[in-house]
């Protein structure tokens, strides 16, 4: 290895250990921290974000990486994976002039509260002016970045490294006319009555106990993890072997806290697959955030809905909560599988979900392609919704402003949601097909064979590849829609 | 105010972001972190030990100070008070060249397995040769620190800001005599039986809610603070607004955590009572330990040990752990003053406890004048521990090896404990005289005239004197026995 790419990796250690007490901090803050400590905290982010990024941008740095192009390196390798993400990532950094990046972050601060007081009124108009500054600020950045075909793309970038719009929209295309279909269908079938397992009483302390046993039993490790309370449930990585979930409890239904834990345990999962001692090297690291999802979701609804789940498990929840004894596996299937119309995203069933990602996808290219203005937003908001789900969008505050993506300027996250649905169901349907035994360990309630298999083909090799090449060197071929079809369809129409 | 000085301001800022981020970290392994990320915490914390020390200690830093202590200041100030602390601290960290400094890390490292593994074997020849070391290289360090009078001032200076020990010989020599023949008055009296409060259930949570009524009560604010549980239980300020008490449950007898948490809660409200907007400059943070510890100290002896405080508890004690209502108030009050023969420090009643600190001080300034060997500790100690408390030690694990101290290198900390229990005694007196009403209030259960008189007195001047300016300032003169020698008189011979 050359001097050059010692001193990187020297300097992604010190990263690595600056980016991990970014983490506890930020960690503490959502779930340890007196309200107080707020102000302090906030300071100490800045200095510390500031701190990296001052690093991450000298121009010695720089000088670093070009040397390492200049040498040679086997494109398999896990050194010349390093040495394209550390180029892609200092282009990315080095390409933004400090000032944008401080306007950028007062304006999000800005819009931040305005998007919360807007939301709490439903006035759009409120927010609008916020959000045209941030879509401005936006731009300025892909000018900066640069982009080939589409200039969204350079936003997708941040999120799904390699991803481009043109693919999705023939992706998301060809999922959506099925999917629109199959909701349809699902929404006519009778809806279950679940009385008997909502609105019971399921004290919180139980519902950790469970929810402890089975994240343990898909091979989440508590010696190296925990799982805390916080308001948004998230999961974090703070160390190359301290993973850390958060969840939030209902005391009236135990299903909320338990998907919950089984989507952030998911994501714990990968978070403690990844390639130990490469934590601080980008080849060590998750790939993008679609691969992220498609992990959490693998366990949160092909495991944990799936019949095999509950027959195994039902028994155990009946010891915890008793009155669970009169359910059926089969009755707790259905009650978890429910196709529903709802406003919200994040209340939406699997089923109905990529529609409203789908729908996020298309408002966000058509504002970056000059064809949508932001006063048009509620507009061309509510009459997609109202054509995918059959709902017409009475108030905005359930209709464009529910999500806080946007007063945060994030623009390009949505579409990784629906590709961490598709590559969930495209990995599953390959692992089972490929490795027939998993399916037995499954129905006995042993989740080593499903853990194993994404060990090897999905975390270990960390940012190796690229998503869409490490997703077809997994499953023999990039993620389509038919996957995830089938198995909705199974779910939802078929039982 | 000068450009140097706001050069210092700004710079004392940054190491405080840095300080607490460290703060927060430390705190999270002893409370939170799975085991599994002691590696990966302990690179973190060499690595910011490091970046603050090298931001500390660089020479436009000592250019800055000079420039400071060149203009004109207000003797009385806060200003004249930081460049006074800013010079102290510059000198005593680049007075030490790295190679010592990282050679004592290494030692200590070192020195600390081999001290728990002698410990456990009670094998004091297997800890002397690092011990040896470690003294060796502490002599060195006070030849770069300098020294007035006697080479332990040095030493004593780090955790005692202007102390010395001609001072502090006279002080304790004051004490010793009348306290051995206190102690041995006291351990002459009736044992109090106290089965019906020891030995009973009290449930952790139980005793949660009742140690944060009480905390609550004294004035430590919780929005600004929290109590978690860890196995040696600490307080930390990890910010202006965010201070952090830990306490360890024995569910046979709530007193353990009770006091446990007034102790930790008096250095807790120290610590939220220091001003805040001088939170990151020297004037601003706590004065010394031996002023940290009188806090402490003043909440769990002066205060949770005296009848009033039963007199108004003991009732809602009762009404959490019902067995109590048999227990009377005196009895209580008895129960938690009894004099008791005990090798271990850290089990001493008040009474006994200041006799353990002065054989260690006797001790650690024979060493560093060169009147003791190493090797001849042990004897040393067994010999003067029979004279003070009449018990013969047979086993040097339960004699000089029983602190972690001298492991870590740490010599001239031991006497700001006994400091402590002076100043506190000497402080609560003076409060007491100057303000008559404190009393009945305390009687009452308000604690409010108390802490009032520490705020204005010992908090808010934070830094601004040296301890015993400090000290003498707010109580008309520095600290004697005599107040301490009362109290004990009072509590464990006049009741």
């Amino acid at each position: 290895m050359s001097d050059a790419y010692q001193k990187l990796l020297e300097l992604n250690r010190q990263l690595q250990l600056l980016r991990d007490a970014e983490a506890v901090l930020s960690w503490d803050q959502e779930t340890q921290m007196p309200r107080a400590g707020v102000e302090w905290r906030a300071e100490q982010m800045a200095f510390l974000g500031g701190e990296i990024h001052r690093r991450a941008t000298a121009p010695e740095v720089g000088d670093w990486i070009a040397a390492c192009e200049a040498g040679a390196c086997n494109p398999e390798s896990g050194e010349c994976a390093n040495i394209r993400e550390w180029r892609h990532d200092y282009d990315r950094a080095t390409r933004l002039p400090t000032s944008l990046v401080e306007e950028f972050e007062k304006t999000r601060a800005i819009a931040k509260s305005a998007w919360a007081e807007a939301r709490a009124k439903s006035d759009f108009g409120a927010f609008a002016p916020h959000l045209e500054r941030l879509v401005a600020l936006s731009r300025r950045k892909i000018e900066c970045w640069g982009h080939d075909a589409c200039p969204y793309d350079a936003l997708l970038d941040e999120f799904e490294r390699g991803e481009r719009s043109s693919e999705l929209r023939q992706l998301f295309g060809g999922l959506r006319k099925d999917l629109v279909a199959l909701v349809e269908e699902a929404l006519e079938r009778e809806p279950f009555d679940d009385s008997r397992i909502a609105g019971q009483n399921y004290p919180v302390a139980d519902q950790a106990r469970f929810n402890h046993e089975v994240a343990e039993a898909i091979g989440f490790d508590f010696a190296a993890g925990r799982i805390d309370t916080a308001v948004h449930p998230f999961c974090t990585g703070v160390g190359p072997r301290d993973t850390r979930l958060t969840t939030r409890y209902d005391e009236t239904d135990f299903r909320s806290s338990l998907f919950g834990v089984l989507h952030e345990a998911g994501h714990g999962l990968y978070d403690q697959g990844l390639p130990e001692d490469l934590h601080s090297q980008p080849v060590g690291r998750a790939v993008s955030l679609g691969v992220h999802e498609s992990q959490s979701r693998l366990w949160e609804n092909h495991v944990g809905r799936g019949r095999a789940f509950w027959e195994h498990w039902l028994p155990r929840a009946a010891e915890i909560f008793p009155h669970l004894a009169k359910v059926t596996p089969e009755e707790m299937f259905r009650s978890v599988n429910q196709a529903r119309r709802s406003h919200i995203r994040v209340e939406a069933d699997e089923v109905t979900y990529d529609l409203h990602i789908m729908l996020r996808f298309e408002i966000e290219t058509a504002i970056f392609d000059g064809d949508l203005a932001v006063a048009d937003i509620p507009g061309e908001w509510n009459r997609r919704f109202e054509d995918f789900l059959g709902l017409k969008v009475e108030r905005d505050a359930d209709g464009c402003l529910q999500d806080i993506h946007w007063s945060l300027g994030i623009f390009g996250y949505f579409p990784t949601y629906s590709l961490g649905n598709l590559n969930a169901s495209h990995l599953f349907a390959a692992a089972l097909g490929r490795k027939p035994g998993i399916e037995t360990l499954l129905a006995r309630g042993d989740y080593s064979g499903l853990l194993g298999w994404m060990r090897e083909h999905i975390h270990r090799p960390g940012s190796r590849w690229l998503p869409r090449d490490l997703i077809a060197r997994a499953a023999g071929s990039p993620a389509t829609p038919d996957a995830h079809l089938a198995h909705l369809r199974e779910r939802y129409l078929e039982s």
